[in-house]
């Protein structure tokens, strides 16, 4: 009786995600760590750059006075220019500082924009499948999700976006490349999203904010290029981190880029703010942001995560099992052999593979194979993989 | 329009701290940093201790594999055990590892544990003055902020914890050492505190939680002892930061621990580490989590914050500023030597003194000095406050 009956509720209804890692970790504990092929986690097992471990030792042995002390809620000037400086580069669009508000990672950054923005009751259009935790940050803010359904590639289609949206709607939420598909949203679909809203935001007359989520952004394969949302929409915000393409999910840092002309744009930074300060985050670490201004074109090897991706869509294609291709982030989402994907998952698990049930990203009938581990890791599970192929007749 | 109603008017409701934060701004830029004595911030000037400096360099010379990758949401074992040990001590209670969530620093653990407790309309009960945050808070989780006056010391009063108490009540919030007061709740109120808690939980059959913010607690003064609230009080937590102690502030580092014996532990727990990654923070910063379970016993040099608190104190005191001794924290909040503490405020402004007006703490009339700074800064505010003093007759 001393929880509260909302966190109650949402702990009940991830439950069986519990009972699932419950149940990985009492496999590693009988059989070993190294027994069990864990592709469950969007953990990445590369280490950062040389160029971050150089300047984590640079700021070590030649500390700046007062480099762990508060600085600004938005962050450090020169680290938000330095990240201004990139987004300008990216985009296309000419950044400063004061768009930028560097946040506790790229779940820090959806919060603070999601509170900002949402009044009781205001709806948050995403597309299945898709990151689970939106619909806790949204419900954080008092939000409504609104999950609409994707096309046989995992990509939005203009119709349902047009019918999801009402009077209610304000922000939908991107995510290219996407976690849980890999699938890299085609800069015509950007572009024609930016349409859709902009003609809904005057049937309705409202504001309808496209909060771009870029945690996989540098993590693009066979030469695709980044496609910037900024030209596309007027009143579009970026939340990213480093966590993936500097490899530093633990440390929590990231941050919002805004629009450079998105309108009441004043208002709308000291919002995000005094979120920031308000939501308990107070600023993203001082040490990461010392370091990260100097890391803003760096990237950990891309390409060994291509042949990741490769290795593993090739061998589970030959197997027989049916998906998507991925051409960004690291993972591969299979369509699953049996209805049922959570029983689907335990099969996998029978012969020592973790990976996710798609209901956990709102999306039966699937399963996550995640690819940021070592090569051991993968190849130790085609064994299994091959295993289970056999027993659903894959092939 | 883009803006929450809500974030709007809390945005509006604290617009006097935003201009006078202006004003000081502007007073920097005119006359220069220096000639400026600013005591309006709690961000310590201090450097973070010998050993933390060294602990930084080992890690960076020598880094642990997978350093900066996700950990369980509540953090490593390693740090959680660490601080387990050190909460052990300082509480004479045997607390272990799974009573302790690392945290974004105190604002974090706060965050956690008021999300994982309120529902909608519930109230939690602070005392004047109280850390402002405290409402914005206990606002993001649906509650409601009860503000109960304290007697002329600044001490909680009993009979006002009793009245103020009714069946919506579900956490009392102490700040021992205090900010803005400096004050230390000696054992004996807080022990009473516990008593009347456990009496009110009996009397509505409702949780009330005794929630000890302890950021200051390792900078205390005039040799007293650290007074733990677990064996005063059944149903309490502590939160609180690397902070003030490590002089850490800017790398948001801190933790919840739980009474060991606290009702139905593993749900709450549970709540605490669910709360901790759906509000966006995910983890405590991995880094910092892998520095400081080596410094649990260590501490910035307290005797030099007690003799700038001996120096300031008796200099006021002696031009005719009337105010509590501080025995702990870093601030003095003597009262307003006129009704309106905003107004001086302003006046010590014109002499280049930044301070905080009490309304700021929920109780004008008084206003807020801190002395986490340099001793050049604090000498040199002496003209200034001698010159006001001399303006408003007070000796």
């Amino acid at each position: 009786m001393s929880i509260s009956e909302n966190v109650k509720r949402r702990m009940a209804e991830g439950s069986w995600t519990r009972k699932m890692f419950e149940e990985a970790n009492l496999l590693k504990k009988k059989y070993g760590e190294d027994s069990i092929f864990d592709l469950s986690l969007g953990n990445p097992i590369m280490e950062p750059p040389a160029a971050f471990k150089q300047e984590l030792k640079r700021l070590s042995e030649n500390p700046i006075p007062g480099m762990h002390r508060y600085m600004e809620n938005a962050g450090y000037e020169e680290t938000r220019a330095a990240v201004a400086k990139q987004v300008s580069l990216e985009t296309g669009l000419q950044c400063t500082a004061g768009d930028i508000v560097m946040t506790v990672g790229a779940a820090g950054a959806l919060n603070i924009i999601l509170k900002a923005i949402l009044n009781p009751c205001n709806e948050v259009i995403v597309f299945a499948p898709f990151f689970m935790e939106y619909d806790n940050y949204i419900d954080n803010h008092g939000g409504k999700t609104v999950a609409v359904k994707t096309d046989d590639n995992f990509l939005p289609e203009l119709n349902s976006l047009e019918k999801a949206i009402n009077k209610k709607t304000r922000a939908v939420i991107i995510n290219s490349p996407n976690n849980p598909t890999g699938v890299v949203y085609p800069e015509k679909l950007i572009r024609s999203i930016g349409e859709v809203l902009l003609r809904k935001e005057k049937q309705f007359n409202i504001p309808i904010h496209l909060i771009s989520d870029e945690a996989y952004s540098n993590l693009m394969y066979d030469g695709l290029k980044y496609v910037p949302v900024f030209p596309a929409y007027h009143r579009s915000l970026i939340a990213t981190s480093h966590s993936k393409d500097l490899a530093l999910p633990g440390e929590r840092i990231g941050y919002v880029a805004v629009h450079p002309d998105i309108d009441n744009k004043p208002e709308l930074i000291d919002a995000l703010i005094f979120c920031n300060r308000t939501l308990g985050y107070v600023n993203a670490p001082a040490l990461m942001q010392n370091i990260v201004r100097h890391l803003q074109h760096i990237s950990v090897p891309v390409p060994e995560y291509e042949e990741k991706r490769n290795f593993l869509y090739n061998n589970l294609t030959d197997m027989g099992y049916k998906m998507v291709k991925p051409q960004g982030a690291f993972y591969l989402f299979p369509r699953s052999p049996i209805e049922n994907d959570v029983e689907f998952v335990h099969e996998l698990q029978k012969m020592s593979i973790l990976t996710v049930p798609g209901r956990g990203f709102g999306t039966p009938g699937y399963f996550r194979i995640s690819f940021c581990v070592d090569h051991k890791t993968i190849e130790g599970s085609l064994f299994g993989f091959r295993k289970v192929a056999e027993q659903f007749r894959l092939s």
